[in-house]
């Protein structure tokens, strides 16, 4: 029997929401390990001042199966590879598409680094909004029929789950927030603790605490994170906290 | 108006699941800079090597209102304190309780740093199976009542989430797995892809990809993180792995 032989070698870092210090150590010496970086152009760029000696490689956004590709053909010649995303690469992020892409590519190792993701980020920035069971939902349709986003903000607001979204707006769906929070007001109440943020950890950091009749008439971009609290979400000195259970302190 | 006066400052933060390569470098930071550390036995003691200079101050579990008191005494005393979680100290760690605790010390100032909570951790060792919209569940009915944990289970199973457990099994709650993969198989097919990892970045880490029907019937600890996928989640190169999308690469 003839062993499989292992060519080459890519990392699928996370790199936290932007500043440097959320980035873990295992995501620093992976990239520092590499000779080729390869990402979207926006987060390559964060880190050129510090892997400036490194091939850096790009594509915009929608070209991500090239993206992987790049980062395979790479590897294929023996490089070790650092493939970045923002956050965490296991949420939303090109984990999942890398290892679709490489079963084109068997000789070639991957190995997952995870990363602070924006709902972990953003909740330090409210407060504690995650105490407690949640749910991670993406307003993106992109991929995703809308009818079954519809269902997922529906079954979570039933059962109570604080709801944390990711891209909850863009310039084809601005009213997408809107909509969901009008499914989450069929369970929770107006006055449900609710919170966003923009701009994780990068220029412009931003943050507001609000209910959630107010949320729906909120603008916000696609580079804000939106948390609505479940029954027990409270404010306490302008921080979102849900308790961790149903008990008193 | 006579201003609020700050006395001490306490970092509530996530060090990630074990390793020390998860913890972020602001996590690093912030235990540079304090002079006392706070936090249940077992994780303070991981960092005794490294911080072994600094006050160390520890509760065993559920002790962790008494947990609070301490760092809130040590920062009145004008002390930087660090109340150390694992994981992310904002999902299902002391953040929340941090705030709530607070309310009787406003004039100590709270920061959260987050860290790489269990989901991410595992993720990665297991492939890639929080891709798309996810729910975090935890089994422990210490402080939550069960029937709102099933109400969870079965909302996040109809509506086809990725479902993400922690806490999944205790001495007192052996059969609480299995009740709740029953739960999920009456909207997921038995051939659902699951997963689950134990010790995650410790000593003895260790992780097997199996199906919803089998996943029923395993032994599971209170140290592992369970994993049951959508309908769309796949093994590709014995890695767990759900699409970002619904359409084809």
């Amino acid at each position: 029997m003839q062993e499989k032989k292992q060519i080459g070698k890519i990392y699928v870092i996370g790199i936290g929401p932007g500043e440097e210090k959320q980035m873990t150590k295992g995501a620093e010496s992976a990239l520092e390990e590499s000779d080729v970086i390869v990402g979207y152009t926006v987060y390559v760029d964060l880190l050129k001042d510090r892997f400036g000696d490194k091939k850096m490689l790009t594509t915009p956004m929608k070209r991500e199966v090239e993206r992987c590709r790049l980062a395979f053909e790479e590897a294929q010649k023996g490089f070790t590879v650092s493939m970045v995303c923002s956050g965490d690469s296991g949420v939303y992020g090109m984990a999942g598409l890398m290892y679709e892409v490489g079963r084109d590519y068997p000789a070639v190792e991957l190995k997952i680094i995870p990363g602070i993701t924006a709902a972990s980020a953003g909740a330090a920035v409210l407060g504690a909004p995650l105490m407690h069971d949640f749910a991670v939902i993406s307003l993106s349709d992109l991929l995703t029929p809308w009818e079954k986003i519809e269902r997922r903000i529906e079954a979570a607001a039933m059962a109570d789950f604080v709801i944390c979204i990711y891209n909850p707006s863009s310039r084809k769906r601005a009213d997408y927030l809107m909509k969901a929070c009008d499914i989450a007001l069929k369970y929770k109440s107006p006055e449900t603790v609710c919170g966003y943020v923009k701009n994780i950890g990068r220029d412009g950091e931003c943050s507001e605490i609000t209910t959630l009749a107010e949320l729906r008439n909120k603008k916000v971009d696609m580079f804000t994170t939106v948390y609505i609290g479940n029954e027990q979400t409270m404010e306490i000195s302008r921080k979102m906290v849900t308790p961790r259970g149903y008990r008193n302190v």
